[in-house]
C-alpha cells in the first residue's frame, strides 16, 4: 500500500499557493500543543473527506554520513506497527473506509498521510500519535524491508538512465551540501543500514516538537484541536533539536558537465542547472522573480522557449525551464531540451542559451509579465480544488520556515515582481561559467564533449 | 616558521620505497609503548642529524561536516604553546640548533616534524609529547590564526586558477567520500571555525594511541625507545577510536568535465582522472600495476606519451600520467597534457586517449616493462639518500594500514608485475565513460564543451 513519493512536494510546489484576491483564502487555524506539536487546520467543506498529514522536520539531508537512505528506510519501517496497532492495521482500516494512506521522504521532510471520511480522523490521529514514539521493530523485519528498499532503488534508479544521470548531476551540482546524496541512498550504504541506525534516527527526530500535523477537509478547527490534544497531545515532548543548519555550498567557480551514454536512451537531451536561492533563502523578491523567469521562458504556448524553438524553428521536441524553490536550503534553476530528430543537441543547447541571452540583453515586456502573472494567479485558484495538494502546500511552506501568512501573501508578491527583477536574477544566476549540464545520450551518438 | 605542506606525502610517495636486493634495507625497529603510541626508528648514520616526526592518524577527511579545515586549523594552533613550552619555544630552540621544524596536514594524517642534531632529540620528544595533550589555546589567538589560514587559502587557492580548478575537480570526482572537500577547508566554513571546534578535534584525535612517532638518523633504537618512554610514555592513553571508515564512493556511472576559464591562464591544459584502488585497498597487485602503467606512459624520455606526443608529433608541451596510490581510501589515476601552441587541447586529449587505447589493444612488451621496473628500483635506492623522505615513506605506509615489511617487499612486488596485469588495470579503470576531466582555459579560448 505504501509507495514513497520522493520529491513529490517539490514537483507540486509552484502550482499550489492560493490567491488572496480572486478567491478568499480559507480561514486556516494554526495551533501549538503544549508538547510542541504544531497543528494546522484548513477548512474545505465541498465533500465529506479529510486529509490528515504528519510532517516530520527531517529528511534525507539529515541522514548521518555513510548512512544515506536511513530517513527513507525508516519511512518504510514506520509501517511495521506498534503494540496497539500491529502491522497492517492502518492500511486495512483505511481500505475498509475506501480511503488512501501513503508516505514520502524528500531531502527535508518525511511525511505520512491519509485521506478518509471525517469521522475516521480521530482514529488516524491516534494511530499516527502512537507510531510517533511506540514503533516496534522486530529484528526480522529489517532484512526483508532493506531488500524491499534495494529493489525499489533498482526499479527507480538503476533501471532508469534518466535517474542514474540525475543522481550524478546532483552529486556534481552540490559540492558540499547533502542534497548531493540521493534521498533513497547509495546502494552500498542502504545495504549496511541496521535496526540501530533506523532507531537512532527515529529517536532523534520523531517527536511532537519536531512534527507538524495538517488536517484539511470538512472539519471544525476547534474539534480537530481537541482530537489532537487527546492523541498527539499525550506524546511526550522530545529533546530540543538544534537549528537545521546543513553544510553550505561554496561559491561555484567552474562549469561542469555530466554525461551518460546508455543503450536505453532513444532521444538525446540536456538539462543545464544552477544553484539559486530557495524561497526560504531568497531576499528582495528573488524567489518570486525566478518563478516568473521560468514561466516567461517556458510556461504555456506563448512562452519564449516554446515559441522560438518548438513553434518557429521546430528544432525542439521539448524545451523548458524550471525553478525548484521549495527546499529548505539551496534551490535550482534548470533549462532543458530534447531536439527534434535532425537537430543536434549542441544546436538546441546553443539556441536555448541564445534565448536567455536575448532576455538578458533586452529584458521582458510589461505585457509578457502580466500574462505570466495572470497564469500564476489562475493556477493558484485551480490548486484550491485539490484538498491534498492544499495540505501539501501548507506543509511545505511551514516546514521551510515560512508561515501561513506567507502562503496568503504569495500572489501579491508575484504581482509585485518587476521586469528589472526578472532580468536581474537571470544575469545574476544563469551564468554559463558556473552551469552544470547533464547529457543523456544514446551510445556513440553525438557526444559531449 | 611553520608552513603546512598539504599533500606533500602523496607527491613524494612513488619515489621513495626502498629496494630489498640492491641495497640492504636499514634495520628498522618498531615498538609499541604501553599507552598505545607506535614508535619506528630508522638508523641513518651518515651525518649527525636526526629527523623526528609525530604522525596523528587524523586529517581533513575526518573534519566534521560543516567544519572543513578544522584539522588544518588545529595544525596551526598546535604552535600556540603549552604551559611548559610557551608559543615560540619550539621554533627558537630549533633555530638555535640550525635545524628545521614544520608540519603538514593532508586528508588522512596531520604531521609535525623537526630535523635537529641527535642530542636535541630528547627535548624535541618532550615538546611534542607535551603539546599532544597540554595545548593552551588563549581565546585571542583564535581570530588571528583564523585570519592567517584564510590568507593562506587566498594565496594558495583563490589566486591560483590551477588550484581553484583542482578543488572543483575533486568535488566532482568524489561524489560521496570526504576527499571531495579541500584539506584547507571551504572559505565560508573556515570563517566559522571556533576554539571549541579545534579543541573538540584535538581531544578526539590527539592521543598516544592515535599517534606514530618516527625517528630517523644517527641514533640507537633502544636509546630512542627509552627517551620515548620518559616523554611520550607519560602521556595518558586516550579513548579507543573506532576504525577509520569514511563514507565510500558509489560506482561511477557518468563521464564528467569541469572547466575553468580564467584570465590568468596562458596555456590551456587538461587533466583526466579516475578513481582507482589505493595501495591499501588494492588486491592482486593492482596498485603495483597502476604504478607501472603510469611509468610506462610517462616516466622518462622513453615513456610512451613523451615519445609519441613530445618527440614524434611535437603536439604536447607537457604530457603525462600519475598514479596517486598512497591514500587511506580511494586513489586516483590521472592523464594530463598541455598542447604546444598551434595544437588544440581537444586534439591532444584525443591523442593521449589513442595512446591508452593502443596500450589496451596491444599490451606492453617485456623489454618496456623491464626498463620501467629498473627505473623504479633505482629510484628507491636514490630515495634512501634523503633521511626525511625515508621517514615520510614509513610514516605514510604505517598510517595507511601497511607495515614495515610492506615497505621492504615493495620492490619485489613491482618486480612481479606482468604485462597482463598492466593491461588489465588499464582496461578496468581507464574507462572514458566514467572519467572526470578538468580543463583550464584562457578566457574565450577553445571551450569544452
Amino acid at each position: 500500500m505504501h509507495r514513497p513519493m520522493i520529491a513529490l512536494v517539490a514537483a507540486l510546489f509552484t502550482a499550489l499557493p492560493v490567491a488572496a484576491e480572486e478567491t478568499p483564502l480559507p480561514t486556516v487555524s494554526h495551533f501549538m500543543l503544549e508538547n510542541g506539536l504544531e497543528l494546522v487546520v484548513i477548512p474545505d467543506r465541498r465533500a465529506p473527506v479529510v486529509t490528515h498529514m504528519v510532517w516530520y522536520r527531517t529528511g534525507a539531508a539529515d541522514d548521518p554520513a555513510g548512512q544515506s537512505g536511513v530517513a527513507h528506510f525508516l519511512e518504510h519501517l514506520m509501517f511495521k506497527g506498534t503494540a496497539k496497532y500491529p502491522a497492517g492495521t492502518l492500511e486495512s482500516k483505511v481500505n475498509e473506509l475506501g480511503g488512501e494512506t501513503n508516505a514520502f521522504t524528500n531531502a527535508d521532510v518525511t511525511v505520512y498521510f491519509q485521506t478518509v471520511p471525517p469521522d475516521a480522523l480521530a482514529e488516524m490521529m491516534d494511530i499516527e500519535a502512537d507510531r510517533m514514539r511506540n514503533l516496534v521493530l522486530a529484528p526480522e523485519v529489517i532484512d526483508s524491508e532493506r531488500a524491499v528498499v534495494l529493489d525499489e532503488r533498482r526499479q527507480r534508479v538503476d533501471s532508469q538512465p534518466r535517474t542514474i544521470l540525475s543522481e550524478a548531476v546532483n552529486a556534481t551540482l552540490y559540492q558540499n551540501h547533502p542534497y548531493r546524496i540521493p534521498v533513497i541512498g547509495w546502494e552500498h550504504e542502504i545495504e549496511t543500514l541496521s535496526r540501530e541506525d533506523a532507531l537512532a534516527f527515529y529517536d532523534r527526530f520523531y517527536a511532537p516538537n519536531n512534527a507538524l500535523v495538517i488536517v484539511a477537509g470538512d472539519v471544525d478547527a476547534e474539534a480537530v484541536k481537541a482530537m489532537a490534544e487527546t492523541t498527539y497531545g499525550k506524546v511526550e515532548r522530545g529533546p530540543d533539536l538544534p537549528p537545521r543548519h546543513r553544510p553550505e555550498e561554496p561559491a561555484a567557480t567552474t562549469s561542469r558537465t555530466v554525461t551518460l551514454e546508455d543503450a536505453r536512451v532513444s532521444l538525446p537531451n540536456f538539462a543545464r542547472s544552477w544553484l539559486v536561492p530557495s524561497y526560504r533563502q531568497a531576499e528582495n523578491g528573488e524567489a518570486e522573480a525566478l518563478d516568473v523567469l521560468s514561466a516567461i521562458l517556458s510556461d504555456g504556448p506563448q512562452s519564449r522557449l516554446y515559441q522560438a524553438l518548438v513553434v518557429k524553428t521546430g528544432m525542439a521536441a521539448q524545451v523548458g525551464a524550471a525553478y525548484g524553490g521549495s527546499a529548505l536550503d539551496d534551490g535550482t534553476f534548470t533549462l532543458y531540451g530534447v531536439p527534434r530528430p535532425g537537430n543536434t543537441l549542441d544546436d538546441l543547447e546553443k539556441a536555448v542559451a541564445t534565448e536567455v541571452d536575448e532576455l538578458i540583453a533586452n529584458g521582458i515586456s510589461e505585457a509578457e509579465l502580466e500574462r505570466v502573472k495572470t497564469r500564476f494567479i489562475r493556477s493558484t485558484i485551480f490548486a484550491q480544488d485539490d484538498q491534498s495538494a492544499m495540505a501539501q502546500t501548507y506543509g511545505t511552506w511551514l516546514t521551510t520556515e515560512r508561515s501561513v501568512e506567507d502562503v496568503a501573501l504569495w500572489p501579491d508578491r508575484i504581482r509585485a515582481v518587476t521586469p528589472e527583477q526578472v532580468k536581474a536574477v537571470a544575469v545574476k544566476y544563469l551564468r554559463p561559467a558556473v552551469a552544470v549540464t547533464g547529457y543523456l545520450l544514446p551510445p556513440a551518438a553525438e557526444t559531449k564533449p
